[in-house]
């Protein structure tokens, strides 16, 4: 059997982050873009050369598949696009190594890219996989708008015409598939301080999205007493305060961000009247995120109560943490052991494709430790050792795991 | 003598009232507008029925004394511009009284309409009267900029053309005038609660403006535990809580207000790295307004410890409050009650014209009760009564104070 090529894989790497550098240097291929579309291109041409038939299904998604080949197929990879002045390895690490696996294991590994995964443009990510699993409604598209007033459908659609000389199909062929993997670069940088090479994802977290608006009293800031202030921003401090408590009470790995913070009127001479919270919940443990929800609604009851301002939560996006395949997850830890190297469980907080893949197919995430930089900045990095060893235990879980029947 | 004419002062608030109406159905004259050069033009007119001889100071401020007249005058007179959709009375109430009074005492009467007072337009408030006694220095109106860009000075360029066809003075004549009184309709709606039919200003409220800047550090809301995080927003929140609990602390009328606050990078996905908050801390009483700053400080430097953020205050706007002519005060309360009409002592937490023209000749600041409605709505409201004898004792304050010898 030959190896995966790691000098290939470097070279590979680098030419998807020549396609666009963003202001700060990193890779700028932003969720169906054109240089998203250029790097599906590529991609796409290397799928050929492993013996692999490209085509794009109805959101633009890439799918290759070996020639001819009719019965049950495995399949590895990730994304393409990043987020703006994105690093090397996000998304790109995974789709490379799919293609040394498809090289490795001819006639049974296919190549499966999705597209526009990160957020930042459209304020939504994992797009592409979201469309193909069912999870996010086509309508919903028209309601993603970036920063330019473009929806993503539209987005979408230039994004296919872009790529209007591969070929086509209607969905992806789920049906045919045994299990599909991701390797991806971690996002949270512990894998080398607990002294692993590799870790075997369990569980994605579930990120719950909530918009909060208080709704105070306005007034002159020089003419209204203390006492008789319904003060929009300073409830809303309290629930930023509350749900930060809330989040440390219900213990790693759940947690909750207020991200965004809108005043009303805004004007340092005027009491606010209103303020808009933008927060997340987010963790692998259902009941801890209702914990935290719960004891987040009681604030907002307490603050609404005592300071004579109305409170609404409005609950944007729910669902429940993603659970992998746990024969998967032995596989791998096995693999690495096969290999005298540590791999340890984890969990991922960040969302990932192959949480959406899990509903159709049994899936497998595997993260190469983030040895340098940050996640989603041009210097995050990752070492040829480490991604050697995913390359590996990657071939292995798809040569060797069981092959279910398809549908 | 012969007597102010309510019905005049009526069917003038109500020309000024027609010139322009915002989206809420109230006037809608702001800072430098057109709509306030109209309400300019017509107060000349006025003032030229009235015997006065009307003229422009380079900073827009209309100036109309009694023709021919070389010795000590008395003046009155408030600001024409209106926030938003403001109301009746706000500034035009001391406009239309300072003409009546002008009726009254001929020969003797001046008067004074200061420009651009409100804030809104161009976030700082007060433009004439403080450019006209030196407290706001001309190359700040390059700074002071409104939502369309336009800066203040180009903005008071245009509104000095808009009235090209008045007469121009190069300052006003503080060295002739003895006494200034401004009556205003007041903003806390206190006065009839305490039984009161008009307020008598002894100390004008000084605002101090503060920015302050947390610098966290943003990440992934999924990856960064909860206690590794440096978040801007929760260490913001927890200022804006100190703020108000030292204001509450100090006591009335002492206040203080964050009425800004800015998230960056403002994403519900991303711990905010940032927090840009504008606050003010605003009182008649210096002491207490330094024991709100100091507090303010000591939580800065409790949270950026506790929380690993750095936070830097900028003080943007000082001063001390003002303390308006004390013989005034006392004259006016006389006044009232030889009317057998409650007066109270009060203090003004919003801004006024009259305590910057207090830099440069003694005044006095009478506040008409608000009887319906809220200060700068369409729906403020004060009683014919009540302004039959703020007019009164204004023309009281006129006739019979001391007129100093001019400088």
């Amino acid at each position: 059997m030959p190896s995966p090529d790691g000098g290939r894989v470097a070279a590979r790497l680098e030419e998807l982050w020549e396609i666009a550098r963003g202001t700060d240097g990193g890779a700028s291929r932003l969720a169906y873009s054109k240089e998203e579309a250029q790097a599906v291109r590529l991609a796409a041409g290397w799928a050929r050369e492993a013996g692999l038939e490209p085509a794009l299904d109805p959101h633009g998604n890439l799918w290759a598949a070996p020639t001819g080949v009719a019965g049950p197929l495995v399949s590895s990879g990730s994304h393409l696009d990043t987020v703006p002045d994105g690093g090397r390895f996000d998304g790109a690490l995974g789709v490379v190594l799919a293609l040394e696996a498809a090289e490795v294991l001819p006639g049974r590994a296919a190549l499966l890219v999705c597209a526009a995964e990160e957020a930042p443009r459209f304020g939504a990510g994992t797009i592409g996989s979201r469309l193909a699993t069912g999870a996010l409604d086509d309508d919903a598209l028209v309601e993603l708008v970036d920063a330019d007033g473009m929806s993503a459908r539209e987005g979408r659609g230039r994004f296919l015409a872009e790529l209007a000389d591969l070929p086509r199909i209607d969905s992806l062929p789920f049906a045919q598939l045994a299990l599909h993997v991701e390797v991806h670069v971690e996002q949270r940088r512990e894998l080398h301080r607990h002294g692993a090479r590799l870790g075997v994802v369990e569980r994605v977290a579930v990120p719950h999205r909530h918009e909060i608006v208080v709704e105070g009293r306005a007034g002159h800031a020089g003419e209204v007493p203390m006492q008789a202030r319904a003060d929009a921003l300073a409830a809303a401090a309290e629930l930023v305060l509350a749900l930060e408590q809330a989040a440390l009470a219900a213990g790693a790995p759940t947690v909750a961000t207020a991200g965004t913070l809108r005043v009303e009127p805004g004007a340092v001479s005027v009491i606010p009247g209103r303020a808009v919270l933008g927060l997340e919940v987010r963790g692998t443990d259902a009941a801890a995120i209702a914990r935290v929800e719960a004891a987040l609604a009681a604030a907002g009851d307490a603050v609404a109560a005592r300071r004579g301002v109305r409170i609404e939560r409005r609950l944007l996006r729910g669902g429940e943490p993603a659970v992998l395949d746990a024969g998967l997850v032995q596989a791998a830890l096995a693999a690495a052991e096969r290999r005298a190297a540590r791999a340890v469980r984890t969990y991922s907080g960040a969302g990932h494709d192959a949480q959406h893949l899990a509903s159709r197919v049994p899936v497998a995430l595997l993260f190469v430790p983030l040895a340098g930089g940050e996640s989603h900045t041009p210097e995050e990095h990752a070492t040829p050792e480490d991604v050697e060893l995913a390359a590996a235990v990657l071939v292995d879980l798809l040569a060797t795991s069981r092959v279910k029947q398809p549908d």
